[in-house]
């Protein structure tokens, strides 16, 4: 039996590793859409030649253990371990009070003899660590208050399936006859922007990015509130990240030459007292057209936001216009982290760099 | 893909479409039940041999999106979904608050993303109408200010089982052999009386009994609040069922000839402050073998409830006795629900006239 | 059909009946771990030749109905369930609230009209009573003032996994070739002691390891609030357990000789006010290696406790220690709970005393 894998944040992946996560991703989106059709008469009957998803899962359990709440990665948990076979069992802060009751290192050692692995969304990072250290089974951060692996899985999802929009000439490679889906088409380098507060999204970007080519441009208030922690910027520096990134204070500056825009919320959840401060702090920060056109973002900058989206943030003209690719991108929360429960909880390999192994064809393909 | 299609009141559908559901309910609940039979020694090994019902959610998750609490809509929904192969997910109000966190609009798009269907159940109507307005995928009224469709389907399916009790002569009709499950029995014209508020139970029943051929006789207090609201009314109207429909004020002639007498909570959730008054409002309306007898009803009336039940709405004599008809009813909620998720959400198929394609025989039966 | 049947406490069943529910669960943990494996390459293919638990619960749905909150019994639930083809609702208080809404009689009806089990975990044990009154299909005590017969399933399921920690010569009986899995080892009669409050473990304690062959040995405060109620000493006393038992407020003299020593929570949800005379009346009932060689324990005595813990019950030498058998106790938990819901909720068959009816060998094994 190998060590127990987790995954705190891609900072503890290597760039081809990333990779072969988010192809995954897309392999199974692929394979698992048409399940998800709705059954017409006359398609009926073809049902029965249709290739499963990945079975890892099969009679097994994910806890959800979400001391926050979270629409989008609790639905995309549900709807992939279904998918995959299994089960994600929601514990929320009703249920369970991580600390409270009994300590993380408790908790970890009975959900761990219970479940197949631990999908956390933690409070202050070092609960993750904990549960981490003492867990017999893989713990994937769901979100802590230092990194968020798995929006950064959604949105490279995202930009790789729009490539075309950034580079005219990108095409879909040749099918791979092991997948016998389409594989990803490749993102031509970008210039990624993002205007806003310094938090997971943002950190687990400064440790992503760069490593796969792109890079990134970075504007927060100037307060010492907004800037990055120490541990992540030993992160950044550590894989060699910093050379890709400008980090300023004015977010037109930040936009300059950007083929996306991305922002998040400036108010957190329990940073509900400081609301009227950071209002005040954000000003500016808008994303809106004027804002790009002043900054100089390409023509065809596009535009991410994790969700959920308050207007101050950005407008609805961005928003719910052409440039506006968050529903995609709320969807790929789903396909990403199914591949990351299937590599990580099904198959304990998140690590490796080739095609995950596939099951092989049934007589009837 | 045709346009996606949305459920919020069965005004919505035809008469001969509302039939078709619930042949299709107890189609599903006669091929459902020997599966949840207890699993005897002896018995053991027919199993085999038994019939699955429709797996149209095979691999698909349903939104349960509840901004209140309920016992039955929701067990109803996740027990059916079992049995069509698919989940249901229920987000409660400490899960996600409609139009709080984001808009109801930004929500329908992301669940739409992930699930392939959203049964809701909203305050006010018009929230449920803003999902379905910007869904992705088809969305089943659960419950709304206006509506309570679902209900209205297990009423009519538990009044088709009990055939027999108002008309002698009601005999099941031939075994159809694409089914081979025995039909409904026919239901002879009943007058069916309501007796309480009205409320989105009552307002389902307006627009459904008249056009299967079965009278309404209401009696509501005559104070304004206690009115069906003009919305409601356009549709009675414009369906032609105001013709079959007497209202009144007093309960003793609302039940004058009545078959079947209904009733519902006299203070809905949110209503708690009105306590006191609405009962000053609603006194003479207990539903008794004594109000019944002085108004004249079909000495073999048979009572409705949706549950949950207080004891001043009916007193324990009927809800106990004989003529209670309340846990079949119960329990029928399961199987009509089972029938419109999947038509609705499975094959998106919810307005033929015809019996739903079925999957073929296997070559063992 | 045979009447509902239920289990609230074991006292309602036999030594022999108990030990094939432990014999039932060791079977069903052998046979369904090789599915909790991660899914490694290299075993691929492999997993086609497993063997499936039970499935008596396919297509079933049971309500977990808890008045209180658990981790380990819901976890438990919901991953047995899942193994044994089914699923478990968790409605929670915020879900259901018994007795206020509506009577635990209507309840009762209309959960067991959806459902096929229900797994209670109520205040008063007259709740629970009142629910397995008017169920239509089996009730299971997840926990009641009075009795938590799953936790001493789990307890028995334990000791027999570590018989060889007792007794050098405990040796795996031959293999059972109907079960085709290595049955359980023999326990030698054991001196269990139990240091603390008089609650639901220790009650189920007291009508079981008797008749099983082991002593039991019981301190308590001397206070009339620390001893068993009336409804629990009947039981004893009517199985004859009585003889077996040593009762005192000494936990020196409570250790003297014990094989197992055993302790649970001094301050159960709802007692939060008395904490502070709690505390000070269970002075010196902290479970240390001091106390137990003292009082003359066994030097190789082991430690039970059902969790969540305390500090103040048992020390981290005790707890984290090698004499520690809690997180397998817990783990046990899923298997024993596995084994209720197989033998009553699936086969509706908890009292034979011969092993349950297995599925055949499918011609490929």
């Amino acid at each position: 039996m190998p060590p127990v894998p987790h995954l705190m944040t891609l900072a503890d992946l290597t760039g081809p590793q990333i990779s072969r996560v988010i192809n995954h991703a897309h392999h199974l989106k692929q394979v698992s859409l048409p399940w998800l059709d709705p059954q017409y008469s006359k398609s009926y009957g073809k049902r029965a030649r249709l290739r499963m998803p990945s079975q890892s899962l099969f009679n097994k359990s994910i806890a959800l253990l979400f001391s926050k709440r979270s629409t989008r990665t609790r639905l995309a948990a549900e709807t992939a371990s279904l998918l995959l076979g299994g089960r994600a069992l929601f514990l929320g802060q009703d249920d369970i009070q991580l600390g409270v009751n009994e300590s993380a290192r408790d908790t970890a050692m009975v959900i761990g003899g219970m479940c197949q692995g631990i999908f956390a969304r933690v409070g202050d990072h070092s609960e993750i660590e904990e549960l981490a250290k003492y867990s017999p089974v893989p713990v994937l951060n769901a979100l802590s208050s230092l990194w968020h692996p798995t929006q950064i899985l959604a949105d490279l999802l995202t930009l790789h399936e729009h490539a075309h929009l950034f580079d005219a000439d990108a095409k879909q490679p040749p099918v791979d006859s092991h997948y016998r889906t389409a594989p990803l088409a490749k993102l031509r380098p970008l210039t990624v922007a993002y205007v806003g507060d310094s938090a997971n999204v943002l950190h687990d970007m400064l440790v992503t990015y760069p490593r796969l080519g792109h890079s990134l441009r970075v504007a927060t208030p100037p307060q010492a509130a907004y800037q990055a922690p120490e541990p992540v910027w030993e992160r950044v520096k550590q894989l060699g990240c910093d050379k890709k990134i400008w980090w300023g204070t004015d977010p037109r500056e930040a936009v300059h030459g950007a083929d996306v825009v991305v922002t998040d919320t400036w108010i957190s959840m329990g940073q509900e007292l400081e609301k009227e401060q950071r209002l005040k702090d954000f000003q500016g920060y808008q994303v809106t057209e004027a804002l790009c056109k002043e900054g100089g973002a390409n023509p065809d900058w596009k535009f991410l936001h994790c969700l959920p989206r308050k207007q101050h943030e950005v407008d609805d003209d961005v928003f719910y216009g052409e440039r506006s690719l968050v529903f995609p991108e709320a969807e790929n929360r789903k396909w990403t982290i199914m591949a990351a429960f299937d590599l990580l909880f099904g198959k304990w390999d998140m690590t490796s760099t080739t095609a995950p192994v596939l099951p092989k064809k049934s007589k009837k393909d």
